[in-house]
C-alpha cells in the first residue's frame, strides 16, 4: 500500500507543525508552497525538524501542483474563503483533495454560499474533496453536537472560547485592535469594523449537522480594556492601562426551530495567570457543561489534520463538513493502512 | 410516516424514566413487560405520568412480543449478557430491534464471546439489531474515544467514575457490599467475589473502535470504609464508623499495541458534600482532560436511548456497538422522520 503524498500549503506557524506531525507519522510531503521570504529552502529547516526533508519551497502553486502527484493539500493561509477561494480552486483542478484550516471553510453555506457552491462544484467535477479542520473539528463542532445526543429538550447552545492572541504573533493582535487607543477601536467597532468571530461558522456547522435552519445571526464585539501595564511579546512592548488588549466577541444565531447559539469569543493579550479556557454548555433538560483543559491549540490543529488524511481522501467528492465525516479518532497504524 | 412503536422491556427505575421521555416525545408504546407485581397496571400509572397510556403490563413477554407489532424493545432488566440472553434472544427472535441498558452488552466480545455470536446470528436471520447504549454511550465511549482524535501520540485512556449507588435502591448498595463488615468483604474481595466494573466493556469498547485488540484485563477491587457515620436511605439505616460504604474498582485493560487503558469506578454510598463525577484523561501528546459535569444518570440514561432509537431501527441487522452506529445527537424533529 502507498504512502498518503501531501502538499504543505502554506508554511507559517501551522503548517511547519502540521509538517513536523506528517515527518512523525511518516507520510510522504511531495511539495511545499510558501511565500517569497522561504523560497527555496528546505521545508524540513523551515519546520525546524533535525533533518532536511528534501522538499523545496517554491512559491508557484501552480508549478508545485503541476510538477507533484499528490493525494491531499493541508492548505493554512487566511480565515475567509475569498481569499482562499483561489488557493481551494487550484488544488481541485489540479485533481487534489484539500483540508484547510481556514475558519469559515469550516461551514460556508450561510456566510458564503456562492463561492461555495462554486468550489464544490469544482471539487465534484475533479473528483476530489475539501473540507476546513483543524482545532475546531472535535471542540468546536463535533464534541458539542454529541453531547446534545443526550439532551431530553435542547432548548440552546453556548460556547466559549479564550485565548492568548499574543501568541499568533503581531498582525494577529493588530487585527483584534491589541495595543490600541481605546477610543478609537470604540468608534471602529460602531462603523462595523469587528472582526467575524469564530463562533459563526463554528455555529452553523452545529445548526447544520442537527437539521436545524438559521433564522437570524447578530454579533457585538467589546474591546477588552487593560486595567494594568501588560507586556505583549508579540507587538515588542508594552501596553498600557487604559490599552486595548483585545476584543469580546459574542455570537447569537437562532434558529427557525427556536433553538438558540451562542458563543463568547474571547481574544487578547493575557495578563498574567489568565489561562485557555475552551467551554461548551447544552442548554435544556438536562443542562450539561463540558470543560476541556487547554489543548495547546498549535499541537490541537496539527493533529486533528493529519487524524484526518484517510478520512478525506476516502470522501467521495465536494464539499464535505466535518460532521459529515466520519467520528474523529485516533490513527493507530500507518495512516495509508485506513485508506478504502 | 407511521410512528416508531416501541416495547417497554423491564418497568423499574430506569424502564420508568424512558415511558416518560417516550410519551413526552410522542412514541407509540404498544407493549409493557414487567415483574409480577405490577401486572395489571397501567404502564402511565406505575410511570407517574399524569394520564394512563392504556398499556397494561404483563409478565408473559411472549404474549406481548407475540400480540403487538413494535419496531424496537428497550429493555433495561439486568448488567450480564448470560442474564439477558433469553430476553435478547425472545425479542430478536420476533423480529423485533433491541436497545438495552445492560452494561456487558455495550462491547460483549470479550467477555461473552459465545452467546454474543449466538444473538448476533439470531439477529442476523431475523433482520434486526441489537446494541448495548444508554449512558455509556456518549459520556463513557464515543466522548472518549472522538477525543484521541486530537491525539499526536496516544499512551493510554483513563477514566474516573463516581457515583451514589444510595440513588439506586438496596440491591445496588448490597451488590457493592454497602453496610456490611470490613473484614468480611476483604474475606470476599480475596476469594474474588467483587462485581465486574463496569469499565470492563467500556474501554473494550474503546479498544475495538481504536482497531486495537486485548492483550490482558484485570481489574482490583477495594473497600471504601466509612470514616464515620454515614446515612443510607437505600439500606434505611446508618452504616457505622469502619463499615463499608461500597467499592473502588480499579480497571487496566493493556492492548498489543502497547497502549492502556485504565478505570476507576467508585461505587459507594455519599457522605455529604460528595458529587457524581466523569472525567476521561487521554494520555500522551497532548494529554487531554475533559470533565462533564454530573448529568444525572436517570436522564442520561432514557434520553440516549430515546435520541437512539431512528439509529437502531435504520441499522442493518446484527449486533452493532455505539461506536458503529452514527454519532449521538439530539432529534428535534418526530423520531419517525428520522427513519431511512
Amino acid at each position: 500500500m502507498s504512502k498518503i503524498r501531501t502538499i504543505v500549503y502554506g508554511v507559517g506557524a501551522t503548517g511547519q507543525n502540521v509538517t513536523r506531525h506528517l515527518a512523525e507519522r511518516g507520510v510522504d510531503i511531495v511539495g511545499a508552497i510558501g511565500r517569497v521570504e522561504n523560497v527555496g529552502a528546505d521545508l524540513g529547516t523551515v519546520a525546524e525538524l533535525d533533518r532536511e526533508l528534501n522538499v523545496e519551497i517554491n512559491d508557484d502553486a501552480d508549478d508545485v501542483l503541476e510538477n507533484t502527484e499528490a493525494d491531499v493539500a493541508i492548505v493554512s493561509i487566511a480565515s475567509t474563503l475569498e481569499e482562499m477561494y483561489p488557493h481551494l480552486k487550484r488544488c481541485l483542478e489540479a485533481g487534489v483533495n484539500v483540508i484547510t484550516t481556514s475558519e469559515e471553510t469550516l461551514y460556508p453555506w450561510y456566510t458564503s454560499p456562492d463561492l461555495a457552491g462554486r468550489l464544490d462544484r469544482i471539487a465534484i467535477e475533479n473528483d476530489v474533496t475539501f473540507t476546513g479542520g483543524g482545532y475546531q473539528d472535535i471542540f468546536e463542532v463535533n464534541l458539542p453536537v454529541m453531547l446534545t445526543g443526550a439532551s431530553r429538550k435542547l432548548d440552546g447552545v453556548d460556547g466559549t472560547n479564550r485565548y492568548n492572541i499574543d501568541d499568533y504573533g503581531p498582525a494577529v493582535v493588530e487585527y483584534f485592535f491589541g495595543g490600541k487607543d481605546r477610543d478609537d477601536v470604540e468608534e471602529k467597532l460602531e462603523r462595523g469594523g469587528a472582526p467575524e468571530s469564530l463562533f459563526r461558522t463554528t455555529l452553523e456547522a452545529q445548526i447544520a449537522e442537527l437539521g436545524l435552519s438559521e433564522a437570524d445571526a447578530s454579533q457585538k464585539a467589546t474591546p477588552i480594556v487593560a486595567d494594568r501595564a501588560v507586556e505583549s511579546e508579540a507587538l515588542g512592548r508594552t501596553i498600557q492601562e487604559g490599552e486595548v488588549l483585545g476584543l469580546e466577541i459574542d455570537v447569537t444565531i437562532e434558529t427557525h426551530e427556536g433553538i438558540t447559539f451562542t458563543g463568547t469569543e474571547i481574544a487578547k493579550v493575557y495578563d498574567t495567570e489568565e489561562e485557555d479556557r475552551n467551554e461548551w454548555v447544552i442548554e435544556g433538560t438536562p443542562e450539561m457543561h463540558v470543560v476541556d483543559q487547554p489543548t495547546p491549540v498549535e499541537v490541537g490543529t496539527s493533529t486533528q489534520i493529519v487524524n484526518r488524511l484517510p478520512d478525506i481522501i476516502n470522501y467521495e467528492s465536494g464539499f464535505v463538513s466535518v460532521t459529515e465525516l466520519p467520528r474523529p479518532k485516533y490513527r493507530v497504524g500507518p495512516l495509508e493502512t485506513y485508506l478504502d
